[in-house]
């Protein structure tokens, strides 16, 4: 009996030591990527330069599933489609919480001082906010607008945080951006905007988060607000020359605004259906030109250097290829074949590594940044959005 | 016997267990304070809003201390000015290497790819290079340049890393400025600037890592260097209006760089020995305005919101407080009484709160950067720098 508690006991400090240690190296190397078709998350681990035998998963329909971290690094956070929102614990890589907060959930924030998780949905419209220790539901704030004279209730699309522990978002079916104060108890929504064109769906936060920029469904204007100045009125801003005759009667085309790109002055927005990247002024929010590119973008992504624009593509010609944009002179820097279907990429928060997802080739590349050589390719099943710890330290994530 | 084995297995259990749920909250809020006179660092938790208790000592003579992290977290590393060279495990909070890499060091830096360790050092001259993962020494590097004909060997400042996986640094007395590769083995010097002014002494990256600027002793001039065109020379710049006769003959003060502040079109710059802030332009580096201060500053801290910089002073009348600039007016914002002689101050990554160590009083003061308040206040002998693990993310530190 004693001999078999000193053994149980014993084994338990050897779990213990291995839980200790981790599944890898420190909680600051690890990328999660979304296996889109399978519930789970695959780890990968950027000192062992490889991915971690574990899988974390039941998370729901992971169709756009996003995540966020805790500033201190003990939680991820992953909102699905079927409205759940699970919470991993970063050390052990195991999911010790769930909540269901609605039928369908597209995209989450973690407030400013970390205290708070938001939750956009779709059924029924609105954003749950839930503390992020307790993982308790604090709010519920139904997205409800008047459209034509009647109250709807809205799809919420855009969620982001900002400074003053705001949450800012976009009703697309209400056509209003709102700004929630977190800070204040009961999480107001101190302002709302209505839009100049219909059904924001999709939005894009300047780096410091000032600017919040959202798209419409089937029109080339987008809706800006600056955020300094909630006193000022939403302007509507356009990624074409508005005033070239050639410009304007191109035909509307639906802006995919997954991800763009901001350097110091410039923002670079992909515009769907054209072979196109437009660059409008950062500050003044003028178009200011456009980049001809070989396909059809899809994603325009910044180097932390903020000297080149990593862009991927649609179309069976094009989903394989990262085009590499340079920032001073608009010319094309290089060109990557990371394999077919590229869903999604990112660069390591440096600037040294790029990871990719090839979906449809199953696999999950590593991109050397300098020299523009894959220099890792594993195995992941339907690879897409791939999210590293350091969200946690960023505005607009 | 067996009991005693028993009891022996129980509590290294306990042991375990609790060093794997760590000494608070996650890596990610654990944030350093330099005890500059006691050898040693104190540990904050922003999780749980408190000093934990543990120490780690042993670490050298603490005057301008700082600290690089590793990109997964797992290390802390701290460069004293005695050469020494300690590792702190980010988990346990213990020291778990030092090594010895000159006789007075002064600053280190981390690469973009996270492989090497690099040392600025005063005794002898030079730069020291480690892999950061063995602690072992691969290159020494030292700081010989001719002046006026002879050869001297330098002390080195302003060590920065930067994209690239480049070392940049200032040779003190050799009035250079080197650029060192850390991609290619053997650690190349592969550029270096003769400064326009003698004795660059300190130096500040652009957060995107472009823009190196050092300053020189007993000078208002500043030497540029623009890392994306090593081709080009090194440019002097001013923090004066060299076009005014008024401005060209005051007295000439040396300017302070240990922390300046840069956002998106602008450069922010304390003139020592003036109540001025100078502000540049970003892009050109044309000296634009001066900003009025009600003291002669010391630091420019700049939020990551980059809507205010937080200034603080020298001079028993001043150097208790901060005061608060917006960087759309120039005008101030609110003024903060903190504690006297306010060695260095920090932003959380998202700019909620504020760190501030407070040396007289031997205090450290955390306060809510929206309402201005003191929200934390807590004992620490003689405290000076601090960091905090978001710095593994960032170009520059």
């Amino acid at each position: 009996m004693r001999s078999h508690r000193l053994k149980l006991l014993a084994l338990l400090l050897v779990v213990s030591i291995q839980a200790c240690a981790g599944k890898g190296g420190g909680v600051g190397g690890r990328i999660f990527i979304v296996q889109r078709e399978t519930e789970a998350l695959s780890v990968y681990d950027s000192s062992r330069r490889e991915i971690l035998p574990v899988k974390v998963s039941g998370l729901g329909n992971m169709r756009h599933a996003t995540m966020a971290f805790s500033r201190d690094l003990r939680w991820a956070y992953v909102a699905t489609r079927n409205g759940l929102l699970s919470r991993i614990n970063l050390e052990t890589l195991e999911a010790d919480a769930q909540v269901k907060t609605s039928d369908n959930s597209i995209g989450l924030a973690i407030s400013q001082d970390g205290r708070f998780v938001a939750v956009a949905e779709y059924k029924p419209g609105g954003v749950t906010i839930l503390d992020s220790a307790s993982m308790e539901v604090v709010a519920r704030i139904p997205a409800l607008a008047v459209v034509d004279g009647k109250e709807v209730r809205s799809r919420v699309t855009g969620l982001v945080d900002t400074a003053g522990n705001r949450f800012v978002c976009g009703l697309m079916d209400g056509n209003e951006i709102w700004v929630i104060d977190a800070s204040s108890p009961g999480f107001p929504v101190e302002k709302k905007w209505k839009t100049p064109a219909p059904n924001p769906f999709d939005a894009f936060l300047t780096s410091e988060g000032r600017f919040y920029v959202a798209g419409h469904f089937e029109s080339d204007r987008l809706s800006l607000v600056d955020l300094w100045h909630p006193e000022k009125d939403v302007r509507e801003i356009s990624v074409r020359d508005i005033a070239s005759e050639a410009e304007r009667t191109r035909p509307v085309k639906m802006p995919h605004m997954e991800m763009w790109a901001s350097s110091g002055d410039e923002a670079y927005i992909p515009i769907v259906g054209e072979k196109r990247l437009a660059v409008l002024d950062r500050k003044t929010w003028a178009y200011r030109k456009s980049i001809p590119l070989r396909g059809n973008p899809v994603y325009a992504l910044m180097s932390p250097s903020g000297r080149e624009i990593w862009v991927t593509f649609s179309g069976g010609d094009d989903d394989r290829f990262i085009e590499i944009i340079d920032t001073e002179t608009g010319e094309t820097r290089g060109l990557v074949e990371a394999g077919r279907k590229i869903y999604h990429l990112s660069f390591s928060p440096r600037g040294d590594e790029v990871y990719v997802s090839a979906n449809e080739d199953n696999r999950f590349i590593v991109i050397d940044a300098g020299s523009r050589k894959i220099t890792g390719d594993y195995a992941i099943p339907s690879p897409s959005g791939i999210f590293g710890p350091w969200r946690a330290f960023q505005i607009g994530f």
